[in-house]
């Protein structure tokens, strides 16, 4: 449906968006840091957006089918603080608003996702925003595919800054929007020609139009201080079928008449004689933290139009056919994780398989993709690799949104944002793959999944020197420890197709907490199974993320600790020791972040302090101290790899029985 | 010079290039992994370019003023190693192509530096061979503006393939020299329309030459198979001013007549069959490592025909009034550094500043870039907040390459490979400055820095929550600890002046070894002075990467052991122990891989098994139990940060003598 459009009156709009410059200017004040230049230039594109063409209810901020606004430019938050208020969110209230930046305030210095409802998703890191949309684009247009108009017809909007278009990752994230088509991704860019460091003039030369139309975008620019010329290209935007890039020509810190236009607005606050001086220009008499009351009551209204929109929504819904099957997409596919993969996992038992950690994984997809029609997959170009495509997704592509399996291209970091960006609009669970070298090409939106608390899936293969020929730059050493060194971050690493079943299980059902699966190239075989000591059927005994795999046969002296492609190297060490009469433990640690969080108990009984504690993992060793303590024994690779079969790798590094026991016998005789 | 042309004789050039092909499907096959599909579509292009346009030496592959050339789409290292071997580089020998991917040799899977003279950098990680040559091409016209054409004039090639022109750095990469108007700097596409998934147009609809164009670049099309052709085509990049994409229309896997053109000669051998219908093709009797006499003789008189040039630039040299400066200038700033800080360090210890570190490292900066003309600085667009800038470091602007201070934009990836380029081009030292947290952003240049053992510098500050209201997307929680598990990499979190100014000598010095100097916003005490225990004077005391800052006064039963803005906290903290009577070391370890080097007893003496250690920093936890076992104690911040004034923030996350001081009494009373 279409909100009704209200006539281009600027002086409703003008004393409206100037209520957004005297907030952000005054906040940043109060705080004493921030960022008041962009809001105030923006006061103007963001009044038009919100009054004429943004869909939402601050009723009712998680509304399926809203309009989704995205800041990328996030250190201009007192813009969406203001907005939120100004049009009647509950929160922020006005005095949170006068603690911006302050401890417990939810106006943090960037948006943040989980501390305000209309916060779509966490800003700051330049150009993640924008590529966050992206996804959030991609989901609408799965979900309208699935359910139609009716329910799903919704846009995202974006305001992005110089910042965002310089990062690489806006390359990645428009370059995927362009030839997916993206019609419903609409992108303001605040053209104000200003960086920290002063004019943009000092760092780059590009016609930023003609790159968005080279790579496929519609670009219409208007006069950001100009209502019915904001309007214009808001309309013809919205009519295009390409994403639309709007290029708003605006003055930095407009409204502030000695600093307007200068580097100077962008980061520091204006100080109290320019913010009077910004009041005179502005005609704003009202003081801090004061809105008119005629003004207010004009931004309630833009708010309140949402609700007859919303309204009718819930009316559709609740005659829609669609209606189950929507709100079960909705709900997310965690609680049918473990169903879906309990045959799969008894069948393995009952007949082991010798493959790589990333085939199991695409072993378990199968079932998972089928039973799950959340599950949207993809790979930054390594499909055939990372094993994530299964017989359930079919391509997502311009021309058929209801695929569920996305070609990515070379694009790890803009990949991770999309991904980010689809679980924040909900309805879908995304994973993707790519090497596990490049966890370090997207890193940071690894991190902003963790932050943001949601449920991504990585699915990051070739995880150590198992991969062989590629070489040292494509051989992980320190990645898997620098991950699971990412708060709020589930790093696994599972050691067989049962482990690596039960990881995909713990990692869908893990909805506030992103995953990292970090699967090998090589084979690996199955090291449990019926009859098996740590066979249990039906639990899930990576779900404390580290147990005892095998147990001493003759009186216990040592604990071997490994990941991965290690565990089974760690039970050929134990059989070793056993036979020269030394009782060894293997403890299975698929994820420390899981067993960091059992009770002493449980972790004194795996990890006694009498024995001596071997870690082995072909990775970095510090961090694994953790767990064997300074009396331990650290078996790991602390260099560069080398290009060369996996097998002599591993000679070469020292992971082999030979090379292990030997030092494990001589710790033990010290 | 310009080096005199032959005439374009195809008969002469298609064996030529043949045998690139041969070489190459026949090193893959024999290693049985690795990508044909590259080296056999740009043979034609290759052939070319050393033929006609490129300088250089097989005999003098450190020759200053030689052409560099990059392969950037580095999985197709077989055409740099054919290239090497037939045009008569020592190395690698036929032996050492035949052994493709086989542990010992030179032939790594991919390109790498350390490995083989003539491979400039080690590329395999999409995108970033590109962007390195942008930081060479920057060498190249800072050097060329000192001591002029006559002995710096040379040009810097790039292989690229699809991967790396999609890659998020490419846009960064070529913003940069777009901008820079890098003339020398010319960029060979090797434009196939294929990737590893399948037709570039699954996952990209994007026009490149015009976004080049839009990023002020030249653009020039060639047939790839076409000499002519391509040789038109890179005379006219020569000719142009700005950076030339030369858009190489070819087929991957050219030659291979049943599989050329498609994804499955890209990463997988050609198989018996292909290749022995690819021999009848091509017209290739000769077996497999073998190139027929006549064909290895054309190919030896392309590289003999560098040594004339190469002794004329001797000449030059030998009779140039800027012959010493020259020298200098390369053999780099290592050995002036300590001399550089001498005076002000002693300053510092005669009158102590309380600063920021990130002041403490402008304030150093000053008698180092004045010192030392082979600095060159900048920042990702935080000049002022970095503290990057001295008097001495004037703009590196097109119009003037003289300066020693790159503006560098919002592109901390592209910074970071740029400087790695700069530094492998030899001649300058770069630094560059970000915040710290957007070594998430740079990370896996950074990474290439440690793997090429060049000795980068990266300038990072705001390194903790000690920035306050930015809140958690800026605030480094995992990164101090994560670029600790970096091989071969320095990371540096310094306490005060002093310790700050000893680090950017031990980074200077440094030059095969990358560095990361950790430094906050927030004031620090200095803590080092004439008179106090740990003042040496000329000693650099951060050289043993941790040291005892403060001795016990009582019998020593705790020792903390801090970086950076956590080693005044700790003397506090010591100071309140003492005054229990409980006496307590403090060790400041700004640098714990430089500790991890020390001798057992040093280590020992430092932190002794009897004494209860206690580390403290404001990031995560893990790994620091290397220092103090399993019965230490680990103060950190193992969550994401908060928005608020730092003060508040250190109070709330625990990190204050009266939080701590507790803890630590607790643990001594078990």
């Amino acid at each position: 449906m279409t909100i009704e459009p209200a006539t281009i009156d600027p002086a409703r709009l003008q004393p409206m968006a100037n209520a957004i410059r005297a907030l952000s200017m005054d906040a940043v004040q109060a705080a004493n840091s921030g960022h008041p230049g962009m809001p105030m230039g923006m006061a103007d594109v963001a009044t038009v957006l919100l009054d004429r063409h943004m869909k939402f209810d601050p009723a009712r901020p998680d509304w399926a089918d809203r309009d989704r606004f995205v800041l990328s430019a996030g250190h201009g938050s007192m813009l969406i603080y203001s907005l939120l208020n100004l049009s009647g969110y509950a929160r922020p209230t006005m005095e949170e608003i006068a603690n911006f930046r302050q401890l417990g305030s939810p106006c943090a210095g960037h948006p943040e996702n989980f501390l305000l409802d209309g916060v779509e998703c966490t800003t700051g890191p330049l150009g993640q925003g924008l590529a966050m949309a992206v996804g959030m684009a991609m989901a609408e247009r799965h979900l309208n595919a699935k359910f139609g108009d009716e329910l799903v017809n919704h846009r995202t909007w974006v305001v992005a800054g110089d910042g965002c278009l310089m990062e690489g990752i806006n390359h990645e994230a428009i370059g995927l929007a362009g030839h997916l088509k993206l019609g419903h991704l609409n992108v303001l860019w605040d053209d104000n020609a200003i960086t920290i460091d002063g004019g943009t003039d000092m760092s780059t030369s590009e016609d930023i139009c003609a790159r968005y139309e080279a790579t496929g975008w519609h670009v219409v620019r208007c006069d950001g201080h100009d209502f019915a010329s904001i309007d214009a290209a808001l309309e013809e935007a919205k009519a295009d079928p390409r994403p639309s890039l709007v290029a708003c020509k605006t003055i930095i810190g407009k409204g502030a008449p000695n600093k307007q236009g200068t580097s100077a607005t962008h980061g520091a606050p204006l100080g109290p004689e320019e913010i009077s001086a910004a009041r005179d220009v502005l005609g704003w008499d009202a003081g801090p933290f004061t809105v008119p009351a005629d003004i207010e009551a004009n931004w309630r209204a833009v708010g309140a139009k949402g609700a007859e929109a919303s309204a009718a929504w819930d009316a559709r819904l609740a005659a829609s056919a669609h209606k189950d099957a929507f709100e079960a997409q909705m709900v997310g596919p965690s609680a049918g994780a473990d169903a879906a993969l309990q045959d799969y996992i008894r069948g393995l038992a009952a007949e082991p398989k010798k493959v790589a950690t990333r085939k199991a994984s695409e072993m378990a997809l199968g079932p998972l993709t089928e039973k799950l029609p959340q599950l949207i997959g993809g790979s930054a170009d390594l499909t055939g690799s990372n094993n994530t495509k299964t017989p359930s997704t079919t391509p997502f592509m311009a021309d058929d949104y209801s695929g569920r399996y996305v070609y990515y291209g070379i694009r790890e970091f803009g990949m991770a944002a999309a991904m980010n960006g689809m679980a924040l609009h909900g309805g879908v669970t995304p994973y993707g793959g790519t090497f596990l070298i490049f966890s370090d090409y997207c890193r940071n939106a690894i991190r902003l999944s963790a932050l943001q608390q949601v449920g991504a899936i990585y699915v990051m293969t070739h995880d150590s020197i198992g991969l062989g020929e590629d070489g040292p730059t494509h051989q992980p050493i320190e990645q898997v420890m620098s991950l699971r060194l990412i708060p709020n971050l589930l790093t696994f690493r599972p050691c067989d197709t049962i482990e690596t079943a039960e990881c995909w299980a713990l990692a869908i059902k893990s909805t506030e907490t992103p995953s990292v699966l970090a699967l090998t190239r090589q084979g690996l075989p199955q090291l449990r199974g019926e009859g098996d000591e740590a066979w249990t059927g039906a639990d899930n005994r990576c779900a404390k993320g580290g147990y005892r795999l095998q147990s001493a046969k003759a009186a216990r002296k040592v604990v071997l600790v490994a990941s991965g492609s290690e565990v089974a190297l760690a039970a050929d060490c134990a059989a070793a020791l056993e036979e020269q009469g030394i009782g060894t433990d293997v403890v299975s640690m698929p994820c420390t972040e899981l067993f960091d969080t059992q009770d002493a108990a449980y972790k004194a009984d795996l990890l006694p302090s009498h024995a001596l504690i071997v870690s082995i993992e072909a990775g970095v060793t510090q961090g694994w101290e953790r767990y064997t303590g300074l009396s331990g024994l650290n078996i790991g690779i602390d260099r560069f790899g080398a290009s060369a079969p996996a097998d002599q790798l591993f000679a070469k590094f020292g992971l082999t029985p030979e090379a292990i026991v030997p030092q494990i016998l001589n710790k033990l005789s010290n």
